[in-house]
């Protein structure tokens, strides 16, 4: 399938690159591909530059936000939290029109130091700001509760033995992201119900940081029992 | 031990047999106790008449929560978190002081209807608020994450393979109610940090309440996994 992936940070390069292995024809976009092929430094997370990165992976494609949206038959909002509704603002709406638009994003606030809070959280949502923003869009909020490699590829984690969420408004959407997510490795998908129930997984951000903290590793996830 | 627990909806009285039965000294604390006592009809939440619930369990002592809360050597704080702070006030001071008390309680406002949002999170939590009014309490958050019956009995769920957090300032403290959560059945306990972790599994919550509309059940509970 055609997906345009937005964000070129960790989370973007980590799905990009997972989609491309699993055969879909991927376009990463970014704000400024110019800027963004320039760098010959680590970012600020300590990533290699973005042309370093994309070495050896040309079938990956690279174009502007509303380039890698138009060129999607689904699109994946990999962009830090605080700068997603510009980013697909500048993506277009009309390049978001029906598509199924999979929110991985956190609404984190890191204004306030470390550990972050959120900037949008209890009463609402980012998954829901950015379906009311793009009413025609089938926003799913998924993978948000796991960190990039953990997303891309489950079995890291206890044999692939743990959960993931999905939220959203339409039961097709949520039924092909779930086919995507079993693709990359996730046997087990609950799905919460519409878009207000990503203010559950947004919200279970910060209990994430503080087990970040206390196991000393980012690659662990939630097994839901009962 | 002698222990005071405050609250008698389904979480009060759960923990508090609980304890009985693991031959605590159990002391329930309740706003007026002649009310309580008096009381015939269900309540709010269709739980039997407090009276009738104690039948049969004379071991359980019934105070106020002043006396309950002198009686305990160590107190739990079981009542609805939206009242908790003043019943922690009308526990008094003197009789929290210098003792571990284990904070159950989750900051519900169910004032803007279903699902309940929280009324303090983010950058704040019940448990800092208890801490911050009640200093010299050694304030252990810990349980709020699961539903009462699988608080004092995890071998409910999964034959008791799944987590619990425990968050506090006081070492000590924290290696006292770790084991008494064993005592329970629990065998996964994460040390989160400081008090400031609250903010973590009391913002669980949202997820939590999802998850118990998804799975149409509250006995079930997350497993960390790595």
């Amino acid at each position: 399938m055609k997906i345009g992936v937005l964000g070129t940070g960790t989370v973007g390069r980590v799905i990009g690159a997972r989609l491309a292995e699993l055969g879909h024809d991927v376009t990463i976009g970014t704000r400024n591909v110019e800027a963004l092929v320039a760098r010959t430094e680590p970012d600020s997370m300590g990533n290699e530059p973005f042309a370093a990165w994309k070495q050896g992976k040309e079938r990956i494609g690279l174009g502007t936000f509303a380039e890698a949206a138009a060129a999607g038959k689904l699109v994946v909002n990999a962009t830090n939290g605080a700068g997603s509704l510009e980013a697909l603002r500048a993506a277009g709406e009309e390049n978001l029109d029906g598509k199924v638009l999979i929110d991985i994003a956190n609404p984190l606030d890191v204004s306030g130091g470390m550990p972050p809070s959120l900037y949008v959280s209890n009463t609402d949502s980012l998954g829901e700001q950015i379906q009311l923003a793009f009413p025609t869009a089938k926003v799913v909020k998924t993978l948000n509760t796991v960190n990039a490699f953990v997303m891309a590829d489950p079995s890291i984690v206890a044999e692939g033995e743990h959960t993931v969420f999905v939220s959203g408004n339409d039961e097709l959407a949520k039924a092909q992201v779930a086919e995507l997510l079993r693709s990359f490795g996730w046997r087990h998908i609950i799905d919460l119900g519409d878009i207000t129930t990503a203010r559950g997984p947004e919200m279970y951000l910060p209990l994430w940081i503080r087990l970040w903290g206390a196991l000393g590793r980012g690659t662990f996830n939630v097994s839901v029992v009962r």
